[in-house]
């Protein structure tokens, strides 16, 4: 009898390759199948003693080669490329089998897929991968969607290749449909504002700190130690510390400080203001870049020579300060894109556990860090939770942390340096906090030119005010 | 000879009957279709001494009493409805004929339309129509899409109909295509950050300014003389000083704090994400409201007492320094929508005259306000012009604003008040005023985590550095 595969990967560039020797060294079977054979012999070349590869050349020795059901890895580029893939190995495939698309799907692009595919007979499975390259080597964190049934035959084979916490697999079967898609894209928001808060940290330790590079990544280093440890404060600390060996400078300051953007952000702002969920860190994280990127408009700007004060150090404890309003900045932008969680599954009926997000995001992934086991037990405590702010880890968090964010973000109001994300995040928090906001005023401001009428505090029923002498009166509508 | 109509409308819910009523004032014969008659006939009873009316009892006789090349307004819900319109009016109408669809479409979708029908020889000119009810009636801003051809057959009909300005109509073409929809959307969403900012304003002034209502009418009804002068800041004292006749109280205290929104807002932001335009100021608006409109969540947070200061008036000029931050903040988000304006332009070769927008927006719609003289002025000058913020007028406004706009967002912070368009307008304008962002140290964490190369300052070139022991070196990509 022919030696059979458990699992196949098509599309060989870097993340499919190593996903592939993943898979092999750790002792499964697994075919190869490139549009082009010469990748797939290269792999078996360079790679073969990692483990047992069936290379094939056709997409008909592909499927043949795969024990049933068979399992089929995708890892095309996005969009046009994943359904010629699926069009290629649709008509291949029996009832029962799986297509796994481990590629940047937009989620709503799974959802079509999922439910063409599911017509046949086929589960399509959009399955988030993020970690990277060595990741995909070594471990990432792995989040697919797709139907039940689909995790079971998966399921063990993704765990075993996954980064792991104290033995626990970082992959779960996230819900049904795009889950595993929408869920990899709130990841990447989040990252986003990650690293802009990050970033402002930095910008304010330099501008009203007066830290070189080299103290700023000593400062990092520190933070990393505590409550802020986690992969991007890490790499932040090495990248600071990095002197460009041709100049001597900084690394950091002869960098280009025009931020890049591949859409997973700007993606996950787009079904935020779907769903009606505020994510005002992760939206300015991503205009901030857009903002450093547009040159024409800056250049314009600095020949204009807008008007504005020159950063100089500031007295207190700036240090201190600024570590604290990282934190609660932080604490807001992962309440948000949670929040976004929570509410696509709720109109997709996903029924997602989001503490089971924040468990498979503690390693393997770019936003691992210590504090997602915070977030893990709240939701623990409970899955309902409206807000991670109002957990009492992240209260207590918050309520030590707002005196010294406040101060922050008059510090770089004064200063005139640019802090988006966290003067965002406070006043986010603020409005949360407020007992009325002015969006009364707003509904007034729209039932008068509009007659889009308003509710009453004290009574049931939508109103509309007589504002102006053309005879129409209050009326309950 | 039957008497023909020189335009018809179809969809004669409020605004079709007061667009089709405008006309018919105007000395145009205009034909009627509705989809149940009763509504032709009631027009015609209520109003048929306005003017010439032809009511058509089905779509054939509706196209048959219109002169050639017919002009067919469609005035139904956005959507379905307007795609079973123009099924069901396309195929009796001739080559050259206009559909004109004023309603407030997806300009994707007016796209889309004006593909397939150019197809059939048709001209689908997209039309934005702002003012409400009352300006269909006494005089819209018109903001028509579609060919050049079309607009001439029927340019002058519209500016009939539209606002005047020193006898100068609010209506021009904006553009071919979906240009005159999209320009619609962006009006809309500068509105929203309009409304936001004066909600904030106006929150300010009662937190901490300790002033009642009644008297920030005043202070509003005081603005509306000076620069600031516009429908907005008029209505909005009107709303401040209405006292509820049950209660007793201000109208803006019985008023549900909950403010809600209809959908262009959102279109603003998410096209916005695309073409790559931070418009920070209009997504934050849209987010407040959001967050306003999230009861579960704002009840929770009640509920947990989320901790911060208690706002308390403070010293100083607030009132005079609120209306700097209003302005400045307000100069900031029509920047933003008008770069917004010219990035479509650009990406769709629609080759549309921001100044003429601002022209057009002078009367007749919400945003209408004495400032769109200068952005006519600044455009007039230099089509081309990166940014609002760069032009003598603007640059000037703020240059003298800007102590007081900082002192106005540290207030909001210290106070807890929350101000998240002062702030966010803020920190863009200092954002485009930065020598050197840290959008460098992004590229650089990006880099490092996912090699995705970077830019030097030094050096053409896209580059990587070797970050871990991994054998890479640092490369030219």
């Amino acid at each position: 009898m022919t030696q059979k595969a458990q699992i196949g990967v098509t599309g060989l560039a870097v993340m499919g390759r190593n996903l592939a020797r993943n898979f092999a060294r750790h002792g499964h079977t697994v075919a190869l199948h490139n549009r082009s054979y010469h990748r797939t012999k290269e792999l078996v070349e360079n790679f073969g003693d990692e483990g047992t590869f069936l290379p094939a050349e056709t997409a008909e020795d592909f499927v043949a080669s795969l024990e049933k059901p068979r399992r089929v890895i995708i890892m095309v580029k996005a969009g046009k490329p994943t359904d010629d893939v699926i069009d290629e190995f649709a008509p291949l495939l029996e009832e029962g089998d799986m297509l796994i698309d481990a590629g940047n799907a937009h989620f709503a692009d799974t959802r079509r897929r999922e439910a063409a595919l599911k017509a046949k007979g086929l589960h399509f499975v959009g399955t988030g991968v993020s970690g990277g390259e060595e990741g995909a080597l070594h471990g990432p964190s792995i989040m697919p969607g797709g139907s039940k049934e689909s995790y079971k035959a998966l399921g063990p084979l993704l765990e075993d290749i996954s980064a792991k916490v104290d033995g626990e697999p970082c992959c779960v079967h996230v819900g049904p449909d795009g889950a595993g898609h929408f869920v990899k894209m709130v990841h990447n928001g989040i990252e986003y504002a990650d690293m802009q808060l990050i970033a402002e940290a930095y910008d304010l330790l330099r501008q009203a700190g007066g830290h070189s590079p080299a103290d700023i990544a000593e400062i990092f280093t520190g933070w990393n130690e505590g409550r802020l440890g986690s992969y991007l404060i890490e790499i932040t600390a090495e990248v600071l510390k990095q002197v460009d060996p041709d100049s001597g400078k900084p690394f950091v300051d002869i960098v280009v400080d025009q931020a890049e953007q591949k859409g997973t952000g700007r993606w996950t702002v787009q079904s935020a203001l779907d769903l009606g969920v505020p994510v005002s860190g992760i939206a300015e994280a991503v205009f901030a870049r857009a903002l450093s990127g547009g040159a024409d408009v800056r250049s314009a700007a600095a020949k204009a020579g807008l008007p504005g004060p020159t950063a100089s150090p500031v007295g207190g404890d700036l240090q201190a300060d600024v570590e604290q309003a990282l934190f609660a900045s932080k604490i807001v932008a992962y309440a948000q894109g949670f929040q976004q969680i929570q509410a696509a599954s709720a109109e997709y009926d996903w029924e997602i556990d989001p503490g089971a997000m924040a468990k498979i995001w503690r390693a393997g992934c770019i936003i691992r860090a210590k504090f997602l086991d915070f977030i893990k037990q709240a939701y623990d405590k409970d899955q309902n939770l409206a807000t991670l702010l109002v957990d009492d880890y992240f209260l207590d968090a918050v309520a030590g942390a707002q005196d010294a964010w406040r101060r922050v973000v008059v510090t770089a109001a004064e200063q005139g340096i640019p802090a988006p994300g966290f003067a965002s995040a406070l006043a986010y928090y603020d409005g949360l906090r407020a007992k009325r906001l002015p969006a009364a005023l707003i509904q007034g401001q729209r039932d008068f030119f509009g007659a889009h009428t308003y509710h009453r505090t004290d009574k049931e029923g939508a109103f509309h005010t007589l504002w102006a002498a053309d005879g129409r009166k209050e009326i309950s509508a």
